[in-house]
């Protein structure tokens, strides 16, 4: 059972998992270097705990406890309780649905056991964005994607705001960092997968087209601003695009993924 | 031809159409009052003026006048030239690719004017998050779409946040406001479109059915949190879902429309 702690200072120490929530760069670096991420809102907390993620700590305002008090039975971590305003001191911005984690991660586990039994699976290159990435667990998982991997530079699927974008699917999720870059893609083609590439390419052929027929199936997404590696464009079975009218700008990356996962789920 | 400017202080009058451009509701009101809207980014700057849009100014750091000179050199206003210092002091947070304008409003066209040789249309309820305007403009535009028709409250599209995330789509495609938001979607049927509601419904169909074999099309989203007014999804002419995964959270509307609107094009 999480102890309560009310707290009327901003600066205590216990609270230092929670500063400065909205600063990107201090916060990727404060959080790996502890092991810990944080979940926002009280659902996405409640699907974090639910999932087997350990709390170690929470941070709420008063009304938020008696709605988590199942949560906080099975948690270890105390629950700092604060005032709106003064939770808005720590984190430097109004947090939505009042209720906050820092969790503790777990090691990743490997690729081999990420894919076993999967069907189909994303494949993430270097993603900057958090709610992109956030965005992909989404739709992924509503669609029917099984797995998702990551290449070494893909933004933190474990990031506050792609857990948030993506309503806590990747804690649902089984999902891995692949270690080897370079030789990704082959490898999933030597575990049985076709990889397909979503890519503007002289070869790639319609989405639809791409993955008819395939069983075990990897697609596989760029990042935002440049796409794919032409390591990954090359060395991917296939490349495939979503038909567009001309002259139009390309969709961007969440748009583009949940288009061809549909289109993968009715393979 | 605009004249170059050249301010050093950002507190100068001529800068009001620019203050505050995180304060939203400031923002909105000040932006309605005026009859302006806003354009950021170099690229959206030069595509609002292409589509004829009338410039009040222009507002840029020295290093992006060179780039833009055709661009003034067809608008009357003035280009106020301040340091990108200055210029994140006047509208309160970086901006992003260094160049903003200030353009007037047009005079919404009529229904009529927006549908007249349309065959698939897009008809949005109550959305209220500016990203999602823009990403539905967006996707509309990529993915065959003809016009776009909002609901009177729906959030506004020339709103700066809905223009950047749409790349500029909503001065492409044709769109206009509905005055009448009761009689919306059987006023359309009698102009000889099938209005198809997506929504989850007892008699929702899966999407690429409702679709098929629709010459004109009106494809119909709801709001962000609780979807569709029930006066719209009763009064359409089909209700239809995006088949997904069961205990997963339905997708955000960015990425239902882009799933939508595929399915649409492909009928």
């Amino acid at each position: 059972m999480a102890d309560l702690v009310e707290l009327s200072d901003p600066d205590d120490p216990r609270l230092a998992d929670y500063r400065d929530l909205r600063d990107v760069e201090l916060r990727k670096s404060l959080e790996a270097e502890h092991g810990l991420f944080l979940a926002e809102g009280a659902k996405v907390v409640r699907r974090a705990v639910e999932a087997g993620y350990d709390a170690r700590s929470f941070l709420m305002a008063p009304r938020w406890v008696e709605g988590l008090d199942d949560v906080l039975a099975r948690s270890a971590g105390p629950c700092f309780v604060l005032s709106e305003a003064l939770i808005e001191q720590v984190t430097g911005f109004h947090v939505h649905r009042g209720a906050l984690a820092s969790l503790h991660r777990r090691p990743l586990p490997g690729v081999e056991e990420v894919l076993a039994g999967a069907r189909s699976v994303l494949v993430l290159e270097d993603l900057v964005d958090h709610t992109n990435v956030g965005a992909v667990f989404r739709s992924g998982a509503a669609l029917g994607f099984d797995a998702v991997l990551l290449a070494p530079r893909c933004a933190d699927p474990l990031y506050r705001r792609s857990i948030k974008v993506g309503m806590g699917a990747v804690f649902t999720t089984p999902w891995t960092r692949i270690p080897d870059w370079y030789g990704a893609l082959p490898d999933l083609s030597r575990r049985g997968f076709t990889t397909v590439a979503l890519t503007l390419s002289d070869d790639s052929v319609p989405i639809e087209e791409a993955v008819a027929g395939v069983d075990r199936l990897a697609l596989v997404l760029g990042s935002e601003g440049h796409g794919l590696s032409s390591r990954w464009e090359d060395s991917a079975d296939r490349r495939a695009i979503i038909p567009m009218r001309a002259g139009i700008d390309s969709l961007n990356v969440a748009a583009a993924s949940a288009v061809a996962c549909y289109a993968a789920a009715r393979r």
